[in-house]
């Protein structure tokens, strides 16, 4: 990741190169790793195409932070607020073009067939949001734009070791499963920290989903429980932020409502049909890796 | 084109949808159908590679629109200001993808090379000029962003029809060379028009790029000979407009210091190098239509 950035012209190496040493977890690379390993790969591309995967992800970081007009970014000032939005999307489209540039590298059609798929997919999720942005939405439309924006790019980061290694369109299928559903669970707690962690370690001010315009599945449970409570939802969608309501009157709607729970209840049935979809597999350290994962998703606080 | 546009989720087709309607000259498909029948292609390919050409073109427009805040295209208001520059990002992103997943069903290696090298070269001309703005260049940075903004993609609409028919090394390069000089001129030729066509012929004000902070070939050669005006062009920067300066002055400028005519003749010579690559292939109805485009290109009035 580091070598390609680096080739990148200026000021997109300092932008891509700020946001490698901002962190992130790296999830979708080490997963995609793990998935190789799994599948049996011993070659040199999973590496190649791990860094395709995260500076992917870069990209739509970059685009959607240009689009929610976001300050901070992983705890730090958002690249659009440093460098400007005019650069900003410039330099997610260099990063989209260099990682399709290193993916046709690999001189195989179906992994550019997932990623063509797979970021258009994002494109149409981040569209999804902004038209629904201010709206309350319904279970179905924010598992919708969850499933395209976030857990799209898990399956891919599965799939793409089953098409390294040849596996039959079952086993394809199966772990483009196990990954879609371990997405879906990511984002449902994401959602969940968005009410109950500390600003410290989200790196942002809690509720700040709602504040951007966004209903999320707690958001779309407590109302389902509370129904009066959508006033004040809609005042603050109204409002753009907590002039009338104040973000702990949301989170204390969200907590009282039996939300939390529900929403937790959620994470687990998603991380329930992710294990489901390797049961098939033969046991090894790598299966059973996979099958850790899924524990550490639904119980991280940050 | 509008097969694909309308395969779009909304308000990306509408987005397609206005632009196409909206005309433009359909240059680049148009040079590419004729490479295709110059190279004696017979098959369906260059209709879908055509729309792709068109549909890259217009998400570097769209993309261009939201960094420039343009006002207007085509003599109508821009997406950016109709749809807002968050839908205007996604819908760019979108054709990108969009013309990308069409070049790969034809699944040819070399032409999806083509595509993405040219795309990444294009962001790159449009940061290059990004980092430039608000500042006098030389003739040689002025050249290279256009040769990164606008000839790639000629060369490009070359270079495939010769990958479509098998061409040998040399002959790519010879019609890459022709589509790489052809586009220079163009890019010449519509810097000059800045300053000499008429507001309503252009579809918007003279010494637009003036405004918006570029300095190009013309002002350039200009301030080559009157380099007293130096702070006349600064002082338009500075300013972002036309405050203490007239845009009649900088035509004037431009007028008097022979500019004009130094940069027809630039347009001249790429025009002559364009045809000195056609020469070695044997004489055709599509040659003498190839060789007939650079006048047209030259002599264009909007």
């Amino acid at each position: 990741m580091a070598r390609h950035a680096d080739s990148a012209i200026e000021p997109v190496a300092a932008i891509a190169r700020y946001l490698q040493e901002s962190g992130g977890k790296r999830l979708r690379p080490a997963l995609h790793l793990l998935a190789a390993k799994f599948c049996g790969y011993e070659g040199r591309s999973s590496v190649q195409l791990g860094a395709v995967l995260e500076l992917i992800h870069t990209a739509t970081l970059l685009h959607d932070d240009v689009i929610d007009a976001a300050d901070t970014r992983r705890g730090q000032a958002s690249s659009n607020l440093r460098w400007g939005s005019s650069m900003t999307v410039l330099a997610g489209d260099w990063l989209y073009m260099e990682s399709f540039r290193m993916a046709l590298a690999e001189r195989n059609f179906r992994i550019l067939d997932v990623l063509i798929g797979l970021t258009q997919s994002m494109v149409e999720g981040e569209l999804l949001q902004l038209t629904r942005l201010g709206r309350v939405v319904d279970e179905g439309e924010a598992l919708d734009i969850a499933r395209r924006k976030t857990a799209c790019l898990f399956a891919a980061s599965m799939q793409l070791a089953a098409i390294l290694t040849g596996k039959s369109a079952a086993d394809e299928e199966r772990l483009a499963a196990y990954g879609l559903n371990l997405g879906l669970a990511f984002q449902v707690v994401d959602d969940l920290l968005d009410f109950t962690a500390s600003p410290e370690r989200l790196g942002k001010p809690v509720v700040s989903d709602l504040r951007e315009g966004k209903v999320t599945l707690p958001l779309v449970f407590a109302l389902d429980e509370t129904p009066t409570a959508r006033e004040k939802v809609q005042t603050v969608l109204a409002e753009k932020g907590f002039s009338s309501v104040k973000p702990e009157e949301i989170v204390a709607l969200v907590r009282e409502s039996g939300a939390i729970e529900r929403t937790r209840a959620r994470g687990s049935e998603l991380v329930a049909a992710a294990l489901g979809a390797l049961e098939p597999f033969p046991d090894s350290v790598f299966k059973r890796a996979l099958e850790a994962i899924p524990q550490f998703v639904l119980l991280r606080d940050y």
